[in-house]
Protein backbone atom coordinates (compact mmCIF):
# COMPACT_ATOMS: atom_id res chain seq x y z
CA UNK A 1 0.00 0.00 0.00
CA UNK A 2 2.65 2.48 1.68
CA UNK A 3 5.35 3.98 -0.98
CA UNK A 4 8.02 2.34 -0.60
CA UNK A 5 10.45 4.68 -1.38
CA UNK A 6 14.08 2.10 -1.88
CA UNK A 7 17.01 3.83 -3.56
CA UNK A 8 19.56 0.60 -3.70
CA UNK A 9 22.85 1.65 -4.16
CA UNK A 10 22.89 1.51 -7.96
CA UNK A 11 26.28 -0.47 -7.68
CA UNK A 12 24.07 -3.40 -6.53
CA UNK A 13 21.52 -5.66 -8.29
CA UNK A 14 19.74 -2.99 -10.49
CA UNK A 15 17.86 -5.17 -12.96
CA UNK A 16 16.34 -7.86 -10.16
CA UNK A 17 15.42 -4.48 -7.90
CA UNK A 18 12.10 -3.55 -9.38
CA UNK A 19 10.82 -6.45 -9.37
CA UNK A 20 11.55 -7.55 -5.62
CA UNK A 21 10.39 -4.12 -4.50
CA UNK A 22 7.11 -4.98 -6.65
CA UNK A 23 7.11 -8.42 -4.79
CA UNK A 24 7.81 -6.54 -1.38
CA UNK A 25 4.34 -4.27 -2.07
CA UNK A 26 2.35 -6.88 -3.01
CA UNK A 27 3.22 -9.24 0.12
CA UNK A 28 3.63 -6.06 2.87
CA UNK A 29 -0.27 -5.77 2.23
CA UNK A 30 -1.39 -9.26 1.33
CA UNK A 31 0.40 -10.33 4.64
CA UNK A 32 -1.24 -7.19 7.05
CA UNK A 33 -4.46 -6.80 5.54
CA UNK A 34 -6.22 -9.94 4.96
CA UNK A 35 -4.97 -10.74 8.14
CA UNK A 36 -6.38 -7.78 10.02
CA UNK A 37 -9.29 -7.99 8.87
CA UNK A 38 -10.46 -11.81 9.33
CA UNK A 39 -8.59 -11.56 12.85
CA UNK A 40 -11.89 -8.26 13.15
CA UNK A 41 -14.43 -10.41 12.03
CA UNK A 42 -13.32 -13.67 13.84
CA UNK A 43 -14.56 -11.11 16.61
CA UNK A 44 -17.65 -10.34 15.66
CA UNK A 45 -18.89 -13.83 14.01
CA UNK A 46 -19.30 -17.24 14.32
CA UNK A 47 -19.10 -18.64 11.00
CA UNK A 48 -15.70 -19.75 9.33
CA UNK A 49 -17.42 -19.79 6.13
CA UNK A 50 -17.81 -16.05 6.62
CA UNK A 51 -14.59 -15.13 7.21
CA UNK A 52 -13.08 -16.81 4.62
CA UNK A 53 -16.15 -15.42 2.49
CA UNK A 54 -14.89 -12.33 3.49
CA UNK A 55 -10.98 -12.56 3.51
CA UNK A 56 -11.43 -14.19 -0.45
CA UNK A 57 -13.56 -11.18 -1.43
CA UNK A 58 -10.79 -8.72 0.20
CA UNK A 59 -7.71 -10.70 -1.57
CA UNK A 60 -9.95 -10.38 -5.03
CA UNK A 61 -10.30 -6.76 -4.35
CA UNK A 62 -7.24 -5.78 -3.58
CA UNK A 63 -4.68 -7.80 -5.86
CA UNK A 64 -6.99 -6.11 -8.42
CA UNK A 65 -6.99 -2.55 -6.91
CA UNK A 66 -2.95 -2.87 -6.74
CA UNK A 67 -2.27 -4.76 -9.65
CA UNK A 68 -4.37 -2.70 -12.21
CA UNK A 69 -3.48 0.15 -10.02
CA UNK A 70 0.38 -0.31 -10.83
CA UNK A 71 -0.24 -0.58 -14.01
CA UNK A 72 -2.21 2.80 -14.15
CA UNK A 73 0.52 4.21 -12.41
CA UNK A 74 3.26 2.44 -14.16
CA UNK A 75 1.67 3.60 -17.52
CA UNK A 76 0.76 7.42 -16.13
CA UNK A 77 4.91 7.25 -15.76
CA UNK A 78 5.56 6.46 -19.12
CA UNK A 79 2.90 9.13 -20.43
CA UNK A 80 4.97 11.39 -17.87
CA UNK A 81 8.23 10.69 -19.69
CA UNK A 82 6.69 10.97 -22.98
CA UNK A 83 5.11 14.50 -22.22
CA UNK A 84 7.93 16.09 -20.20
CA UNK A 85 9.99 15.09 -23.22
CA UNK A 86 8.17 16.66 -25.85
CA UNK A 87 8.05 19.68 -23.13
CA UNK A 88 11.98 19.94 -23.14
CA UNK A 89 12.11 19.64 -26.72
CA UNK A 90 9.62 22.49 -27.08
CA UNK A 91 11.59 24.72 -25.06
CA UNK A 92 15.22 24.02 -26.20
CA UNK A 93 13.41 25.16 -29.84
CA UNK A 94 11.70 27.98 -28.56
CA UNK A 95 13.73 29.40 -25.04
CA UNK A 96 16.81 28.44 -25.75
CA UNK A 97 18.48 31.22 -23.56
CA UNK A 98 16.30 30.47 -20.90
CA UNK A 99 16.97 26.66 -21.14
CA UNK A 100 20.84 27.61 -20.92
CA UNK A 101 20.66 29.29 -18.04
CA UNK A 102 18.61 26.45 -16.32
CA UNK A 103 21.75 24.49 -17.14
CA UNK A 104 24.03 27.03 -16.20
CA UNK A 105 22.28 27.29 -12.91
CA UNK A 106 22.68 23.75 -12.02
CA UNK A 107 26.08 23.72 -12.50
CA UNK A 108 26.26 26.50 -10.45
CA UNK A 109 24.19 24.47 -7.96
CA UNK A 110 27.04 21.87 -8.21
CA UNK A 111 29.77 24.03 -7.02
CA UNK A 112 31.90 24.91 -10.40
CA UNK A 113 33.41 27.51 -11.20
CA UNK A 114 31.62 30.88 -13.30
CA UNK A 115 34.45 30.10 -16.04
CA UNK A 116 33.63 26.39 -16.14
CA UNK A 117 30.03 26.99 -16.36
CA UNK A 118 30.42 28.89 -19.07
CA UNK A 119 32.31 26.18 -21.25
CA UNK A 120 30.25 23.24 -19.43
CA UNK A 121 27.04 25.07 -20.25
CA UNK A 122 28.79 25.54 -24.20
CA UNK A 123 29.53 21.62 -24.53
CA UNK A 124 26.50 20.70 -22.79
CA UNK A 125 24.25 22.46 -25.27
CA UNK A 126 25.99 21.43 -28.25
CA UNK A 127 23.89 18.84 -29.20
CA UNK A 128 19.98 18.65 -28.72
CA UNK A 129 19.27 15.64 -27.86
CA UNK A 130 22.28 15.73 -25.45
CA UNK A 131 21.19 18.78 -24.11
CA UNK A 132 17.16 17.50 -23.50
CA UNK A 133 18.76 14.35 -21.81
CA UNK A 134 20.68 16.96 -19.77
CA UNK A 135 17.53 18.44 -18.49
CA UNK A 136 15.36 15.10 -17.97
CA UNK A 137 17.52 13.47 -16.09
CA UNK A 138 19.53 16.62 -13.93
CA UNK A 139 16.78 19.02 -13.35
CA UNK A 140 13.66 17.01 -13.47
CA UNK A 141 15.20 13.84 -11.95
CA UNK A 142 13.45 11.30 -14.98
CA UNK A 143 14.93 8.36 -16.51
CA UNK A 144 13.30 6.25 -19.55
CA UNK A 145 11.06 4.28 -17.94
CA UNK A 146 10.90 0.63 -19.02
CA UNK A 147 7.81 0.19 -21.26
CA UNK A 148 7.20 -3.13 -20.20
CA UNK A 149 7.74 -2.26 -17.02
CA UNK A 150 3.99 -1.38 -15.84
CA UNK A 151 2.75 -4.52 -16.81
CA UNK A 152 5.13 -6.71 -15.19
CA UNK A 153 5.12 -4.64 -12.36
CA UNK A 154 0.77 -5.00 -12.40
CA UNK A 155 1.23 -8.86 -12.85
CA UNK A 156 3.78 -9.12 -10.09
CA UNK A 157 2.36 -6.86 -7.09
CA UNK A 158 -1.21 -8.24 -7.40
CA UNK A 159 0.29 -11.42 -7.44
CA UNK A 160 2.27 -11.45 -4.21
CA UNK A 161 -0.63 -9.91 -2.59
CA UNK A 162 -2.73 -12.62 -3.40
CA UNK A 163 -0.56 -15.17 -2.02
CA UNK A 164 0.37 -13.31 0.65
CA UNK A 165 -3.32 -12.79 1.56
CA UNK A 166 -4.21 -16.89 1.24
CA UNK A 167 -1.37 -17.18 4.02
CA UNK A 168 -3.48 -16.03 7.11
CA UNK A 169 -6.62 -17.10 5.75
CA UNK A 170 -5.43 -20.61 5.16
CA UNK A 171 -5.70 -21.25 9.03
CA UNK A 172 -9.89 -20.50 8.68
CA UNK A 173 -10.11 -23.57 6.40
CA UNK A 174 -8.43 -26.21 8.78
CA UNK A 175 -10.28 -24.95 11.92
CA UNK A 176 -13.85 -25.50 13.32
CA UNK A 177 -14.14 -22.48 14.72
CA UNK A 178 -13.31 -18.45 13.61
CA UNK A 179 -11.90 -18.38 17.01
CA UNK A 180 -9.47 -21.24 16.60
CA UNK A 181 -8.84 -19.99 12.94
CA UNK A 182 -7.77 -16.77 14.71
CA UNK A 183 -5.01 -18.33 16.55
CA UNK A 184 -3.34 -20.57 14.40
CA UNK A 185 -3.77 -17.17 11.92
CA UNK A 186 -1.71 -15.14 14.18
CA UNK A 187 0.80 -17.54 14.51
CA UNK A 188 1.40 -18.45 10.63
CA UNK A 189 1.36 -14.61 9.85
CA UNK A 190 3.45 -13.28 12.68
CA UNK A 191 5.76 -15.82 11.87
CA UNK A 192 5.23 -14.88 7.93
CA UNK A 193 5.90 -10.89 8.84
CA UNK A 194 8.95 -11.89 11.14
CA UNK A 195 10.33 -13.31 8.41
CA UNK A 196 9.60 -11.31 5.58
CA UNK A 197 10.13 -8.04 7.63
CA UNK A 198 14.07 -9.75 8.39
CA UNK A 199 14.96 -10.27 4.46
CA UNK A 200 13.14 -7.30 3.66
CA UNK A 201 15.29 -5.12 5.59
CA UNK A 202 18.88 -6.93 4.88
CA UNK A 203 17.50 -6.23 0.91
CA UNK A 204 17.41 -2.75 1.89
CA UNK A 205 20.30 -2.37 3.67
CA UNK A 206 18.29 -1.52 7.40
CA UNK A 207 19.25 -3.31 10.55
CA UNK A 208 17.29 -6.66 10.04
CA UNK A 209 15.58 -7.91 13.46
CA UNK A 210 14.53 -4.47 14.15
CA UNK A 211 12.72 -4.53 10.44
CA UNK A 212 11.06 -8.18 11.80
CA UNK A 213 9.64 -6.83 14.82
CA UNK A 214 8.44 -3.73 13.18
CA UNK A 215 6.75 -5.82 10.02
CA UNK A 216 5.19 -7.80 12.63
CA UNK A 217 4.18 -4.94 14.95
CA UNK A 218 1.64 -3.51 11.82
CA UNK A 219 0.27 -6.91 11.31
CA UNK A 220 -0.63 -7.16 15.03
CA UNK A 221 -2.02 -3.35 15.43
CA UNK A 222 -3.93 -3.70 12.54
CA UNK A 223 -5.67 -6.64 13.15
CA UNK A 224 -5.81 -5.55 17.37
CA UNK A 225 -7.72 -2.47 16.24
CA UNK A 226 -9.96 -4.44 13.45
CA UNK A 227 -10.99 -7.21 15.97
CA UNK A 228 -11.79 -4.25 18.54
CA UNK A 229 -13.81 -2.31 16.36
CA UNK A 230 -15.70 -5.33 14.99
CA UNK A 231 -16.46 -6.63 18.38
CA UNK A 232 -17.45 -2.58 19.01
CA UNK A 233 -19.85 -2.25 15.90
CA UNK A 234 -21.61 -5.98 17.34
CA UNK A 235 -22.16 -5.07 20.31
CA UNK A 236 -24.14 -1.86 19.13
CA UNK B 1 -1.72 1.18 -2.58
CA UNK B 2 0.13 0.95 -5.81
CA UNK B 3 2.86 3.01 -5.38
CA UNK B 4 2.05 6.37 -7.59
CA UNK B 5 5.56 7.32 -9.19
CA UNK B 6 4.59 10.90 -9.65
CA UNK B 7 6.80 13.51 -10.39
CA UNK B 8 5.42 16.87 -10.98
CA UNK B 9 7.33 18.90 -12.82
CA UNK B 10 9.61 20.72 -10.23
CA UNK B 11 8.53 24.42 -11.17
CA UNK B 12 5.40 24.05 -10.24
CA UNK B 13 3.71 23.60 -6.41
CA UNK B 14 6.83 21.18 -4.51
CA UNK B 15 5.69 21.44 -0.81
CA UNK B 16 2.20 20.88 -1.04
CA UNK B 17 3.00 17.81 -4.18
CA UNK B 18 4.01 15.36 -1.20
CA UNK B 19 0.77 15.95 0.83
CA UNK B 20 -1.37 15.68 -2.12
CA UNK B 21 0.26 12.69 -3.16
CA UNK B 22 -0.14 10.92 0.15
CA UNK B 23 -3.97 12.14 0.32
CA UNK B 24 -4.57 10.88 -3.41
CA UNK B 25 -2.71 7.45 -2.26
CA UNK B 26 -5.02 7.01 0.38
CA UNK B 27 -8.12 7.96 -1.25
CA UNK B 28 -7.30 5.53 -4.60
CA UNK B 29 -7.22 2.38 -1.98
CA UNK B 30 -9.75 3.66 0.22
CA UNK B 31 -12.30 4.13 -2.32
CA UNK B 32 -11.79 1.32 -4.21
CA UNK B 33 -11.14 -2.29 -1.86
CA UNK B 34 -13.73 -1.44 0.56
CA UNK B 35 -15.89 -0.62 -1.85
CA UNK B 36 -15.22 -3.54 -3.40
CA UNK B 37 -15.20 -5.85 -0.32
CA UNK B 38 -18.70 -4.74 1.14
CA UNK B 39 -19.87 -5.22 -3.26
CA UNK B 40 -18.50 -8.75 -2.33
CA UNK B 41 -20.09 -9.59 0.78
CA UNK B 42 -23.77 -7.79 -0.31
CA UNK B 43 -23.69 -10.95 -3.11
CA UNK B 44 -23.06 -13.58 -0.02
CA UNK B 45 -24.82 -12.15 2.99
CA UNK B 46 -28.36 -11.45 3.40
CA UNK B 47 -27.43 -9.05 6.54
CA UNK B 48 -26.59 -5.22 6.23
CA UNK B 49 -24.69 -5.16 9.63
CA UNK B 50 -22.33 -7.85 8.25
CA UNK B 51 -21.28 -5.98 5.50
CA UNK B 52 -20.96 -2.78 7.63
CA UNK B 53 -18.79 -4.62 10.42
CA UNK B 54 -16.38 -6.40 7.78
CA UNK B 55 -16.34 -2.90 5.93
CA UNK B 56 -15.30 -1.23 9.00
CA UNK B 57 -12.94 -3.93 10.11
CA UNK B 58 -11.42 -2.93 6.85
CA UNK B 59 -11.26 0.49 6.75
CA UNK B 60 -9.45 0.05 9.91
CA UNK B 61 -6.86 -3.04 8.72
CA UNK B 62 -6.38 -1.04 5.74
CA UNK B 63 -5.95 2.35 7.38
CA UNK B 64 -3.33 1.50 10.17
CA UNK B 65 -1.41 -1.05 7.89
CA UNK B 66 -0.73 1.75 5.28
CA UNK B 67 -0.52 4.71 7.59
CA UNK B 68 1.81 2.90 9.83
CA UNK B 69 3.66 1.02 6.46
CA UNK B 70 3.45 4.87 5.12
CA UNK B 71 5.92 6.03 8.52
CA UNK B 72 7.80 2.98 8.62
CA UNK B 73 8.98 3.72 4.95
CA UNK B 74 9.68 6.91 5.79
CA UNK B 75 11.84 6.34 8.52
CA UNK B 76 13.24 3.90 6.44
CA UNK B 77 14.31 6.52 3.78
CA UNK B 78 15.50 8.83 6.67
CA UNK B 79 17.63 5.59 7.98
CA UNK B 80 18.72 5.17 4.15
CA UNK B 81 20.07 8.50 3.68
CA UNK B 82 21.71 8.90 7.00
CA UNK B 83 23.70 5.32 6.51
CA UNK B 84 24.62 6.12 2.83
CA UNK B 85 25.92 9.59 3.63
CA UNK B 86 28.33 8.07 6.28
CA UNK B 87 28.89 5.67 3.27
CA UNK B 88 30.13 8.56 0.90
CA UNK B 89 31.99 10.24 3.55
CA UNK B 90 34.15 7.39 3.85
CA UNK B 91 34.84 6.67 0.37
CA UNK B 92 35.71 10.12 -0.03
CA UNK B 93 38.23 10.01 2.69
CA UNK B 94 39.62 6.08 2.15
CA UNK B 95 39.33 5.88 -1.20
CA UNK B 96 39.12 9.28 -2.74
CA UNK B 97 40.98 8.23 -6.59
CA UNK B 98 38.15 6.20 -6.82
CA UNK B 99 35.72 8.59 -6.62
CA UNK B 100 37.28 11.49 -8.05
CA UNK B 101 37.05 8.96 -10.84
CA UNK B 102 33.03 8.49 -10.37
CA UNK B 103 33.16 11.89 -10.49
CA UNK B 104 34.66 12.23 -13.91
CA UNK B 105 32.70 9.67 -15.38
CA UNK B 106 29.40 11.03 -14.26
CA UNK B 107 30.80 14.19 -16.03
CA UNK B 108 31.68 12.32 -18.96
CA UNK B 109 28.40 10.97 -19.53
CA UNK B 110 26.66 14.32 -19.28
CA UNK B 111 28.52 15.13 -22.26
CA UNK B 112 31.28 17.16 -21.06
CA UNK B 113 34.84 17.02 -23.04
CA UNK B 114 37.36 15.59 -21.12
CA UNK B 115 39.55 19.06 -20.68
CA UNK B 116 36.20 20.01 -19.03
CA UNK B 117 35.75 17.32 -17.02
CA UNK B 118 39.64 17.35 -15.41
CA UNK B 119 38.86 21.29 -14.45
CA UNK B 120 35.24 20.21 -13.08
CA UNK B 121 36.11 17.38 -11.52
CA UNK B 122 39.17 19.53 -9.44
CA UNK B 123 36.51 21.98 -8.87
CA UNK B 124 33.91 19.60 -7.28
CA UNK B 125 36.41 17.65 -5.22
CA UNK B 126 37.81 20.42 -3.55
CA UNK B 127 35.45 20.87 -0.60
CA UNK B 128 34.62 17.59 0.68
CA UNK B 129 31.09 18.49 1.95
CA UNK B 130 30.37 19.60 -1.80
CA UNK B 131 32.17 16.57 -2.98
CA UNK B 132 29.56 14.50 -0.91
CA UNK B 133 26.95 16.08 -1.85
CA UNK B 134 26.94 16.08 -5.35
CA UNK B 135 27.88 12.13 -4.85
CA UNK B 136 24.73 12.01 -3.17
CA UNK B 137 22.66 13.99 -5.72
CA UNK B 138 24.23 13.11 -8.91
CA UNK B 139 25.48 9.46 -8.09
CA UNK B 140 22.87 8.04 -6.09
CA UNK B 141 19.91 10.51 -6.66
CA UNK B 142 18.98 10.65 -3.19
CA UNK B 143 17.95 14.30 -1.50
CA UNK B 144 17.68 15.20 2.45
CA UNK B 145 14.49 13.59 3.00
CA UNK B 146 11.68 15.83 5.42
CA UNK B 147 12.70 14.17 9.08
CA UNK B 148 8.83 15.47 9.89
CA UNK B 149 7.53 13.79 6.16
CA UNK B 150 7.63 10.11 7.58
CA UNK B 151 5.17 11.08 10.55
CA UNK B 152 2.98 13.53 8.63
CA UNK B 153 2.56 10.91 5.94
CA UNK B 154 1.34 7.99 7.81
CA UNK B 155 -1.16 10.35 9.09
CA UNK B 156 -2.00 11.70 5.69
CA UNK B 157 -2.69 8.50 4.00
CA UNK B 158 -4.12 6.37 6.87
CA UNK B 159 -6.48 9.48 7.15
CA UNK B 160 -7.56 9.58 3.34
CA UNK B 161 -8.06 5.36 3.39
CA UNK B 162 -10.36 5.89 6.04
CA UNK B 163 -12.14 9.04 4.38
CA UNK B 164 -12.11 7.19 1.62
CA UNK B 165 -13.68 3.95 2.73
CA UNK B 166 -16.50 5.55 4.68
CA UNK B 167 -18.33 6.66 1.44
CA UNK B 168 -19.07 3.30 0.17
CA UNK B 169 -19.90 1.98 3.28
CA UNK B 170 -22.23 4.86 4.15
CA UNK B 171 -24.44 3.65 1.29
CA UNK B 172 -25.45 0.27 3.83
CA UNK B 173 -26.26 2.06 6.79
CA UNK B 174 -29.27 3.64 5.07
CA UNK B 175 -30.27 1.27 3.18
CA UNK B 176 -32.59 -2.12 4.61
CA UNK B 177 -30.65 -4.82 2.85
CA UNK B 178 -27.43 -5.26 1.27
CA UNK B 179 -28.31 -5.44 -2.41
CA UNK B 180 -30.31 -2.22 -1.95
CA UNK B 181 -27.02 -0.93 0.00
CA UNK B 182 -24.70 -1.94 -2.90
CA UNK B 183 -27.14 -0.32 -5.40
CA UNK B 184 -26.16 2.98 -3.54
CA UNK B 185 -22.69 2.27 -2.63
CA UNK B 186 -21.91 1.81 -6.69
CA UNK B 187 -23.23 4.85 -7.58
CA UNK B 188 -21.87 7.12 -4.80
CA UNK B 189 -18.64 5.58 -5.41
CA UNK B 190 -18.28 5.26 -9.02
CA UNK B 191 -19.12 9.21 -9.01
CA UNK B 192 -16.30 9.66 -6.41
CA UNK B 193 -14.02 7.68 -8.56
CA UNK B 194 -14.53 9.65 -11.71
CA UNK B 195 -14.55 13.05 -9.94
CA UNK B 196 -11.01 11.93 -8.05
CA UNK B 197 -10.02 10.28 -10.89
CA UNK B 198 -10.45 13.33 -13.41
CA UNK B 199 -8.47 16.37 -10.59
CA UNK B 200 -5.89 13.59 -9.85
CA UNK B 201 -4.76 13.38 -13.58
CA UNK B 202 -5.12 17.27 -13.82
CA UNK B 203 -2.82 17.23 -10.56
CA UNK B 204 -0.29 15.07 -12.62
CA UNK B 205 -1.04 16.70 -16.25
CA UNK B 206 -2.38 13.47 -17.48
CA UNK B 207 -5.91 13.51 -19.74
CA UNK B 208 -8.60 13.78 -17.16
CA UNK B 209 -11.19 12.45 -18.46
CA UNK B 210 -9.37 9.31 -19.30
CA UNK B 211 -8.43 9.20 -16.02
CA UNK B 212 -11.38 9.48 -14.48
CA UNK B 213 -12.47 6.57 -16.58
CA UNK B 214 -9.30 4.48 -15.34
CA UNK B 215 -9.96 5.06 -12.13
CA UNK B 216 -13.73 4.55 -12.15
CA UNK B 217 -13.21 1.14 -13.70
CA UNK B 218 -10.71 -0.30 -11.33
CA UNK B 219 -13.27 0.10 -8.57
CA UNK B 220 -15.98 -1.35 -10.78
CA UNK B 221 -13.54 -4.36 -11.78
CA UNK B 222 -12.47 -5.02 -8.19
CA UNK B 223 -16.16 -4.85 -7.11
CA UNK B 224 -17.37 -6.88 -10.10
CA UNK B 225 -14.88 -9.43 -9.29
CA UNK B 226 -14.96 -9.64 -5.49
CA UNK B 227 -18.39 -10.13 -5.89
CA UNK B 228 -17.97 -13.18 -8.18
CA UNK B 229 -15.45 -14.58 -6.02
CA UNK B 230 -18.34 -14.07 -2.66
CA UNK B 231 -21.29 -15.73 -4.66
CA UNK B 232 -19.27 -18.55 -6.30
CA UNK B 233 -17.99 -19.10 -2.05
CA UNK B 234 -21.12 -19.18 -1.09
CA UNK B 235 -22.29 -21.18 -3.31
CA UNK B 236 -20.13 -24.18 -2.39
Amino acid sequence: MAAYHQHPHPEEHLTSSAVLQDIVIGLSDGLTVPFALAAGLSGAVQSSELVITAGLAEIVAGSIAMGLGGYLSGRTELDHYASELRREYREVDEVPHVEREEVRELLADMGLSPATQEQAVRELTADRDQWVKFMMKYELGLEQPDPKRARNSAATIGLAYALGGLIPLSAYFATATPREGLGWSAVITLLCLLVFGYFRSRLTGQPPFWGALKMAGIGAVAAAAAFGVARLVEGL
